[in-house]
């Protein structure tokens, strides 16, 4: 029941459209399995797939013990053109997924000079101690390749046996985010298994709801008839408008100009190209104007502080924020006077604009931005960008 | 290769050890596998089982594709005692899930009149008009139960069939949480398929590291013996302590002794009892207290002021927080002296006690805490919480 080794790098996957390549993704760890940790790889690897025009077929999370990762890898291999798994990489007895799946390619694992040396190297730089457990780390397949981990010790795997690729991550995001970025997808382009790029092009739109939107683009795409695929997707504060050419009718430099008509025509309701979220492209803004943002916020209680803060280089463009849930915090914080709020209450046109007011002059900004509303599972009903 | 329906409650799988019996849970969406929503099914069903004393065997993510779901329920199914699915119920074409399981089970959908009540009522209620494929909700398994959905339209589906149990739920997580805690767990509970109380107890601490947590137990640990397992688990901010006694030797009572007994010992760095956040149990003491709490943050930028407000009822506990990333904005909010910032740095002790000391004084709080740190992904160094 065993494969034999073979390093045939054009295999029959390369040869069928990206679309149809089939792609599994394995997800190792009783911590997935027990709600302890969430499965951020389906997100993350799934995310950055369907940008380069595959959906990922299936996702699997299992346990780490052998018999169960052999089983599942065996049915995964047999199915899909690129199987990705994630964990069971580390230096411990519990991190058998080396071991298992090298049994089911029936290749050998050896020692890696390299690698050996590169985990000695970060055990020293950090001034710790290299345990000889440390060293199963440095175990790659015989008939296979090794993606350097420059957040962590255990390098990443990758082996093209049967016309199939096989690749093998490291679990702390920290270490499988820039690999699978900088390393995983371009080798999977060259080979065909993905886009060269970005299968659609997106606008990201605030403030139109999706059948709205739809319906102003619709003349637009009429144009294009079924040389254009159109997709909508809604999500918190955003809807996306994804076009693409899945017939390759109309080629990226068309979709480009087809986006960039819709995105003139949105005026205001354009928040960006691509994925940036709505923080990135007010900090981008910001930045380039080189002014400065205060926040004052209520029921939304410190996300939208922190939208911004998660932006990298926050302390260049972000002058602070208060986050005031009573009256008295308003008052004495930002200077919303008493009365205002016994006249229109907390949650009103007026108190947002107090609020941002207040915290424009308090914290020294060029712009403020103020939320106000009813706690509760939807908030924020009203926001009030206020130049001073 | 239809199995026939078959009404037995008490198939083979209630006769096992709890700890024996074989979960499978199928979560159905596109979104999922585009990374466009995440998994939160897999974390709160993992968690909810495993503290009843189970944990998940399996989570597989498919396509809703009638052929997909069909394949890889009859697997699950073949392997499982109980198979819990998510999503797929709802009224659109693309909901295929009820129809593809009942060719599987060789059952028959019927059109439930008590459902179809309930979703007219629903549809008045909120003043809209009811379309004709919401009836289809409104279908179950001929030989199944019905689990009533107060948050929505579809109903979850419940039906016992060749000594097994098949459990499908709604996909919006504010219709599936109540579901799952108030109908789906008592009723595998009452099967014998999950244990009737938490598999163990549990202590929360705060500030010991995970070995140095071990250290300080052992002495009580070792007079139980192989009696008693002891599971520890480190996650943000928190180490958790779980007793158990899988043999049965020890009983609930004689459990929840020895965690006492283990609380006492920690004293300060005991958090809670069972699965509160730090943020909940602050939140219950200043209740008790009837005190109210202010914050100061840094390069944690409204994250700890959003952890408060998340918790029910917080303007009762929550002064208020500023989130002051410049030295301006911690001088003009906090009054913190321009002084200090230059004789001990903004990222110091005295700086934590300034900025505690000002937010609790501007804010009218009976309670403070700040934390600085630098911007990074491990921020939060010091934390003062400062009574005035």
């Amino acid at each position: 029941m065993v494969s034999s080794p073979n390093q045939d790098t054009q295999g029959s996957a390369a040869r069928k459209p990206v679309a149809q390549i089939r792609y599994e993704l394995l997800t190792l760890g009783d911590e997935l399995l027990l709600g302890l940790t969430a499965n951020s790889h389906l997100t993350f690897i799934g995310a950055q797939l369907g940008r380069r025009g595959v959906m990922l077929g299936r996702n699997v999370t299992i346990t780490d013990e052998a018999d169960v990762i052999v089983a599942q890898f065996r049915e995964s291999w047999a199915r899909a053109d690129v199987v990705i798994t994630t964990g069971g990489l580390g230096p411990t007895c519990d991190d058998r997924t080396r071991e298992a799946i090298a049994a089911v390619l029936g290749q050998k694992l050896v020692r890696d000079e390299g690698i050996v040396q590169s985990i000695a190297d970060r055990f020293s730089r950090l001034g710790r101690k290299m345990t000889d457990n440390n060293l199963k780390q440095a175990d790659r397949f015989e008939g296979g390749e090794v993606m350097i981990n420059g957040n962590g010790t255990a390098p990443g795997l990758w082996v093209e046996q049967d016309g199939k690729v096989l690749v093998m991550l490291p679990g702390p995001p920290n270490e499988l985010h820039p690999m699978f970025l900088e390393q995983v997808v371009p080798r999977l382009a060259e080979r065909g298994l993905l886009l060269d790029r970005e299968a659609f092009v997106q606008l990201r739109t605030a403030g139109v709801g999706e059948s709205m939107l739809e319906t102003r683009l619709q003349p637009i795409f009429e144009r294009y008839g079924d040389a254009l695929s159109v997709a909508f997707c809604a999500h918190q504060g955003a809807v996306d408008c994804r076009v693409s050419s899945p017939s390759g009718r109309l080629n990226y430099e068309e979709l480009a100009a087809i986006a960039r008509e819709c995105g003139a025509l949105l005026g205001e309701d354009l928040m960006c190209y691509g994925h940036d979220s709505l923080a990135k492209v007010v900090s981008d803004l910001l930045r380039e104007q080189e002014m400065k943002l205060a926040l004052a916020e209520t029921a939304t209680g410190g996300m939208l502080a922190n939208a911004f803060t998660g932006v990298h280089g926050a302390c260049k463009f972000f002058a602070g924020g208060v986050v005031c849930y009573s009256n008295d915090a308003k008052m004495q914080l930002l200077d919303v006077p008493e009365c205002l709020l016994k006249q229109h209450s907390a949650v009103s046109d007026e108190c947002a604009v107090a609020l941002a007011t207040g915290a424009a002059e308090t914290l020294g900004a060029d712009y403020a931005m103020a939320v106000t509303g009813f706690a509760g599972p939807c908030t924020g009903t009203m926001q009030h960008p206020v130049g001073t």
